[in-house]
This record gives structure tokens, C-alpha cells and sequence, in this order.
């Protein structure tokens, strides 16, 4: 089935480029309040349902046990741009757990922050602390202490940390994790290719609580109120996921995944969002987030304008010159753009 | 109308993104050896059209006046790297024309080789020469200095420079560059959006010659000679047209633009490529060119495996574990690759 073109890329008058893609949102008893393109195809989530994979850590009673602040829960799910205060809180989660860095298994990469990258070429060089993922590993190690069982492979699916997390995934989206839908994700451990309106319907529950047992809505306004506090350690320095909770403050929580995915909730709604570009493109799917945002929740005029930015951006060129602009399509009200 | 998808993007077993695009590869005569997708929709070709805009440096007799070296032509032809050597090189440019840094009018970017990049950031900052357009930029310079007219304005649609290359595109495409093609490429100089039938016409008779009178024929060889001869000058480090180029030789030229965008030239066969993938995913266009290249030119067995690494490139995480792969599809011959 074929995803309609979600949003266009102008240069001058015409459309240089196009991103097809899908859209739910759902509401805690999983009826669709929106939905297009095709819903039903299992999408790899990736580092969107980090959210819900921090949800272990505080119903193990890691979080309690280790006495985590807001930073290190916002760290636990965040994808972060690898600055100095992302990679220090990382490293104190898990010495709260007396590890360091050696138990990380999440892999190296430069930090995406291009500041942070030029500096740490100046004297040194990335290690996991800089991944992207590395707060959410602190946290799997973090539950595996707090379980009293060995951390060894605790990113295999085998392993008990990874089977916790797996339970929760289908309880919160009820969406079956089989092995034929499992593949590996860029930080090595498992990633269930899961339907939208599933992912949709996951985040509401998250968002809301309703329809989760006392234990696990705890859990989870613990995990919102974290990130509503602290958007900096989900993402960073001028990312999508953090000015947008920097704005909207506890009404949404947002987060981003690697091709073109992206999850959120906007809790006073009871309503959860899931957004797959067919390509893979993250600039699409931020957009089309921003738009969904704009239909869905009640916005002040500066809010709005504030959201303009994302779901309606202008495009400039090395001198400064505008050269286009990309916006959104086939989402109905957001014409409110046009 | 819509383009088919061409290129899959596993993980796991599951098709995680999914890239849709057109191509054409056409002879000199502008018949079509092969099509696919909506290959008469007007593409911005941007970049890809380096090497046929710096047809007016040989033609104006600027490259005999400053006596420019074959580094110098492709860099001329080049998106580069901003590595030390290419901006060195574009500086030298400059330079014979009598000029320096302060007459680029392309706008300031860092390297994109991270390796130059950090390099860079130890000890200051860039400049217009770091640009991947300044040897273009650089060569225009000197079109206007050879002409002897004023370079102000030199990337303006209405100065005598752009007017000449807007006549060498019109000359070599066929096709007509009006006003409402025309849109502001990424380095300020027009960038018109012709179909990509006549993308690929004007790349095999700039790769054969045929077709065009003798002077530009002659100025078409030069570049293409540079360009084979040297390829680090035309993109650098490890980039796709490097290595295709250090492969392959004369027997091919490619030349990537912006916003998934390739054109290419298989001069001994007398055919020109064009592919545009559309959502602007330059991997995509990669892997496109890779496979049109191995369906076309005859290759060794050891061309064609090298091909493979990039018409088929098997995907790694950041801890060097294979998760998944890129694989072209809906290009017949392309599954020599299966």
C-alpha cells in the first residue's frame, strides 16, 4: 500500500523533494482520533519507545534504590547530543550503580552536537559515554543491579533485563514482540517492529496511566515528569524533542527515533502520537510531529508560532538567502499553516 | 504520478525504509536505453551539474590564461570535502585570477570531512574556501576575469557568467531554462530544474562529445580527463564519486548533487545517467548509480564486487554488528546483485 506524500520540500516555486509517510493518533482504549497512510504495517520504533523502556527502572526500584534525579531518569530515556552535562550525568547514573563506562555496550560514536564534537577533538576522543543511547544503557544496567543479577549481556533479548522490557513494551502497545518482528537496533540491543496505531496507543497509556496497572502509571508520570522538568537530557542543545517540551512544558512529551520515527503523548488529552516517514527522513518527521501537535492540543498564539517553526520551516542557504520552505500536507488542520 | 520505490533499506528481515526515485540513462542521440519512474518531471540538479558548468572555464580561455592544472579543473567540477588539499587548491585558483577568499560569494560551511573539520576547529574557523562549491565559485571568478568584465555579481542569473553557463546547460540539455524553472541553489549561484531525460542527454554528449560543436567537445574532454585523473579533487576522503572515479577511470564520470540528486557520464559506451531519488536521500541516489553503473559498463570481477559495496552495502551498528542492508530494486540488471 502506497503512503501518501506527507511533506513537500520547495525550492523556488517547485517541490524539489517529497516524504511519504504514516500517522496515528490514539486514544488510551486505542480508538483512532486520526490516522493516514498505512497504520497497520509493523514500523521499527528505534530510540522513540525509550520512554517506555525506562519504565523498568523504576518499577525494579532502581530509581528509588539508586535515588535518581530528574537528569539521570531524563537521561535513562533520552537520545542525547552528547554534551558535557549529557555525558557527566551518565557517567554519576552509573556510578550510582557502581559501574563505569567499562559495562556500556551501546557502542562509540562522535557526539551529534557539532560544539561538543570540536570540542573533545581538541583533547580527546568519544567513548560510550557519547553515544546517543548511553543513558538509557545506564539505566539497563542500573535494573539489572537493582535485580541482583548479572549485567553481563544485559542488551542480548535473552536477558532478563531485556525480557522486562520486552513484557512492558506489550503490555503498553499490545502489540505481540515474536522473533520474526525483531531485529537489532544501532546501540545493540533489540528493537520489535511494531504497528503505528499500536505505538500510537502505547504512548497514550503512557501519557495518561489509564488502562496500566497503579504500579506502572506511576511509573510512568514519574518518567514524564522528568522529562517535562529536564527536556535538555532527552535530546539537547536546539533539538526538536527538547524546544518542544521547553515550550509545552508537561502537555506533550515527545521523542524522536532514528528513520524518520517519532512517538509522543499529549497527556491532557489522554492521546498518544506515532509517526513513521516511509524514507526515513527525521526532518519529515519532526514536522509532521509539529503538525500533529498543532491539530490535537490547545496552543496559545506565541506557542503556535513557536510550533510554525518546525512544521513549516524556511529554508536558507550558506549566505543566508531563502531559498524554499517544506511543509505539511494531507493533515487536515494543518492548514492552519497555510 | 508515482515513483516506484527503488531502493529497500533492511533491518533484520523487515524493510524498515523504503526510498522511491527515477532515473534515465540516455545516449548522445537522446534516445533512452533505460527509464524508470516520472523521468520528464523537472529536477533541480544542483551540484550534479558541476562538471557542465565549468564548461565556460575552458571555453572563455581562462583555463590557458592562468595555465590551471588538472587539480585545479577538478576541483572546478567538484563538491569537495573542505580537506586541506582542496582548499589549499581553490585558494591557488584564486590566486592565478588575481584574487583571494573575499570575491567567493558561496557562503561559509564547515568541512564536511569530519576529519578536516576537527582539524579545522583546533585552530580557527572556516571560510568560503571550506565551502564544497568554492572551486566552482573559483572557476566562475576567473570565466569573468578571462571575459574581462567586473566579477561583482558574478552569481547572479543576469551576470554575462551565469548567462553563459545558462546557454552551456541549454546547449548540452536541450533543455529551455526559463524563469519558472529556476530557483536559488545552496552556494546563491540559479540552479534550473530540467527533466531527467534531458539530464542524462547532456551528460552523454558532455561524456562523448557528439552532438556538440568542436570547441565544446574539446573543453568537454579536458574536464572529464581532470576529473579521471584526479578524483580526490572532485569530492575527497572515502565520498562515493572518489572512489568510483579511482576505480573505474575515464570510463566513468559521476558527480553527486544535493537533495539525492546523480548524474553521470559512461563515455566509452556514449551514455549519460540522471537519477533523482525523491525525498533527497543521497544514499539512495548512491546506491542507484551504483547499479546502473554495473548494469551498463562491462566490469572485471573484481569492479563488479567493488561496486557491490555500494549498490548493496550491508548495514553495521556502532558496535560493528550487522543489522541490516540496502538493496536496489525495480532496476532490472541491478540484480546481478541477488
Amino acid at each position: 500500500m502506497d503512503d501518501p506524500v506527507l511533506v513537500e520540500v520547495l525550492r523556488g516555486g517547485l517541490v524539489e523533494s517529497r516524504h511519504r509517510g504514516a500517522a496515528a493518533v490514539v486514544d488510551s482504549e486505542g480508538a483512532t482520533a486520526f490516522a493516514v497512510g498505512d497504520v497497520a504495517r509493523p514500523v521499527f520504533p528505534r530510540s522513540a519507545v525509550k520512554p517506555l523502556q525506562a519504565l523498568p527502572l523504576i518499577e525494579s526500584g532502581a530509581a528509588d534504590r539508586y535515588a535518581l534525579s530528574d537528569e539521570e531518569l531524563a537521561l535513562a530515556c533520552a537520545s542525547h547530543s552528547g554534551e558535557p552535562a549529557h555525558v557527566e550525568g551518565v557517567a554519576r547514573l552509573l556510578a550510582k550503580a557502581g559501574l563505569d563506562v567499562s559495562a556500556l555496550a551501546c557502542g562509540t560514536h562522535w557526539p551529534s552536537s557539532q560544539a561538543a564534537a570540536f570540542a573533545l577533538a581538541k583533547t580527546g576522543a568519544p567513548s560510550a559515554l557519547h553515544n546517543n543511547c548511553s543513558g538509557k544503557h545506564a539505566g539497563f544496567l542500573c535494573v539489572a543491579r537493582a535485580m541482583q543479577i548479572d549485567h553481563a549481556g544485559y542488551w542480548r533479548p535473552e536477558h532478563p533485563v531485556q525480557l522486562a522490557v520486552r513484557a512492558v513494551l506489550e503490555d503498553l502497545t499490545g502489540a505481540t514482540l515474536s522473533q520474526a518482528c525483531c531485529a537489532v537496533d544501532g546501540c545493540s540491543v533489540p528493537t520489535w517492529a511494531v504497528p503505528l496505531t499500536n505505538l500510537a496507543h502505547g504512548f497514550a497509556r503512557f501519557g495518561s496511566g489509564r488502562g496500566l496497572s497503579t504500579l506502572r502509571a506511576r511509573a510512568a508520570a514519574r518518567l514524564r515528569a522528568a522529562c517535562a522538568q529536564k527536556p535538555w537530557y532527552v535530546a539537547g542543545t536546539g533539538r526538536f524533542c527538547t524546544e518542544i517540551m521547553q515550550l509545552l512544558g508537561a502537555r506533550v512529551l515527545v521523542k524522536t527515533g532514528a528513520e524518520g520515527v517519532f512517538c509522543g503523548a499529549l497527556p491532557e488529552l489522554g492521546l498518544g502520537i506515532a509517526v513513521k516517514c516511509d524514507d526515513g527522513a527525521g526532518r519529515a518527521a519532526e514536522a509532521i510531529m509539529a503538525a500533529l501537535i498543532a491539530c490535537f492540543l490547545p496552543l496559545s498564539d506565541r506557542e503556535h508560532a513557536a510550533l510554525a517553526r518546525f512544521a513549516r520551516p524556511t529554508l536558507r542557504n550558506w549566505s543566508g538567502l531563502e531559498v524554499g520552505e517544506m511543509r505539511v500536507v494531507e493533515i487536515g488542520h494543518a492548514t492552519t499553516y497555510d
